[in-house]
């Protein structure tokens, strides 16, 4: 893969959750998957305590190319305090969202080509005040858009799925759905596989929602109410939207390959498919944002932080798709 | 696999859905895969429709045996009328229903080991007047036991799952949840992977049901409510209960070797995992039965009937569940 001109932001997360791990070994293996540049924000000890490969402090993005080839470039914020790796605390969420938020403004300043986040402790980020249901949510904020354009999709190397409806519960799942809201999200779905991926015209398959799809109205009717009505919409408008499907009979890979993305329902429909079929590769991407954003489709792990067995499958992949996805939108742009 | 005494009675399912031949072609397979005698019960033209090989109607199960080796023998019920493949009808639905009842009859007499079930349409039985969920609620209710207490596994090569909700609206899923529910499914499953796979302690993982397992509670309270407080009982009685987990967590490779049978909360989230790793070769049985049932996890597949094309995967491995089930009862007694 050919270097983007800015380099990547990858803001490290829990400093003790697997973050820093994950991307200190992606950066290790940086010439077998040919990773361009990036550098990490965060507190460079939460990688030191892990990690003793190099690491170089760095003030300014424009460093990270030069420091890159020799050692992990880390910009600081401000102090996690005491690390422990595999125990979080209210420090370390707030170290978290301090890196989220400079990786970020530096995406948004162009000084970066994108931002590939680690993973937060949810818990520890709703203690110390947080109130967005995830980063994405926050990401589109800061980036102005709001959360109903901003679309969460879960790639892994034999599927693409977007959940329409995110960290809700479950029993709030229907009251949630509007055709409103499945043509907002398919819209910006559609422009994000053209934009981040380069395909020309996506192929977007809705999933049901109930059992069998509601077996033609007999066990629920938002297919008949909502999913059905979106789609025609969606059509009219030139986008290739297809269903609704069977949610159980959609993932199998004869099935995946009918589609380019899966426009699930809700959050388990589209992580338990994706997740069980890739677990240790899969990838976070936000579409529908000015800038681009992956992550490693995992959580913080803390039950094996800092015990050097984190596999960085995952965040090579966010990196390397993050890279693809900048250059795409050169192109496009 | 031993011939056990008993032959089992496969009821044919919609006689222009792909049951009868799968049926057939598993009947041709049953050297390679050294299956049991078996016999259909259903109206023998839908299987002389799509398939030319030998079939021989026979009025008593007892000569089931005798046949098998040279002709699939079948025992006719009510004509099913005009069958064309692919296209079903209230007749052909009449006829589906008088099938499984004459094979539901002879497994609860002895004359069969088991009864094997193929796919019906659902839409036709609710149009003539069908009024249970599904072929499992109507099999518990003929065999005297109650829905809550019948339990639907789902298994495949690498995966086992109980889906604790089945053929209701996601809607209604959390009002229906309670932890009695859990508690007679948790305890008929265990029973159930005793009596007809020899294991003789299950070990029972529980998924949560919100996003992340509820994120303690910050999404949805079910996990602390009801599905806690179940485990907890359950392992109070000896059951090795485990969990709740994040649901999109436990379905990869590591995780299905933890425990025998996932139990989840809801249909897809049983069935979703299940179809991507075993959309050909899952198995439905019914746990909690006085009888052996299992059924192929497939649907009547309209769209392929009568083209030959159906493979009897699913059958085959339906067909060998319910016979060796039908052994490990024999030593259970």
């Amino acid at each position: 893969m050919t270097d983007v001109v800015q380099p990547l932001a990858v803001a490290l997360g829990d400093p003790s959750g697997i973050g820093p791990e994950v991307t200190a070994k992606a950066w290790a293996a940086r010439d077998t998957h040919a990773l361009g540049t990036f550098f990490a924000v965060g507190d460079a000890r939460s990688v030191e305590a892990v990690w003793d490969g190099p690491v170089e402090r760095i003030t300014d993005p424009a460093k990270a190319a030069k420091v890159f080839p020799e050692a992990l470039p880390v910009i600081q914020v401000e102090d996690a305090g005491e690390i422990t790796p595999g125990v979080p605390n209210a420090e370390g969420a707030r170290c978290a969202l301090a890196s989220l938020e400079m990786a970020l403004g530096l995406a948004r300043s162009v000084t970066a080509s994108g931002l590939v986040t680690c993973p937060i402790s949810k818990v520890c980020f709703y203690e110390i005040g947080f109130t967005h249901p995830g980063q994405t949510e926050f990401v589109a904020e800061r980036c102005g858009i709001s959360p109903a354009n901003a679309v969460m999709l879960l790639a892994g190397p034999s599927l693409k799925v977007v959940p329409m409806t995110t960290h809700i519960p479950m029993a709030s799942v229907s009251e949630t759905l509007s055709i409103e809201l499945l043509i907002c999200k398919a819209r910006a779905t559609a422009r994000g596989l053209t934009r981040n991926f380069g395909i020309a015209n996506p192929r977007l398959a809705f999933a049901g929602y109930n059992p069998h799809g509601g077996e033609s109205g007999q066990i629920g009717r938002e297919e008949i109410d909502i999913i059905m009505p979106a789609i025609e919409q969606l059509i009219s408008e030139g986008i290739d939207a297809t269903g609704p499907f069977a949610p159980d009979a959609m993932f199998h890979a004869r099935a995946r390959e009918t589609y380019d993305v899966a426009m699930c329902i809700y959050h388990d429909q589209a992580l338990i498919p994706l997740k069980t079929l890739h677990f240790d590769d899969g990838v976070n991407m936000t579409l529908g944002l000015p800038i681009v954003r992956t992550s490693p489709d995992h959580g913080t792990a803390f039950d094996i932080a800092g015990k050097d067995v984190a596999e960085p499958g995952a965040m090579i992949a966010a990196i390397r798709m993050a890279a693809s996805a900048a250059q795409f939108r050169l192109l496009d742009a």
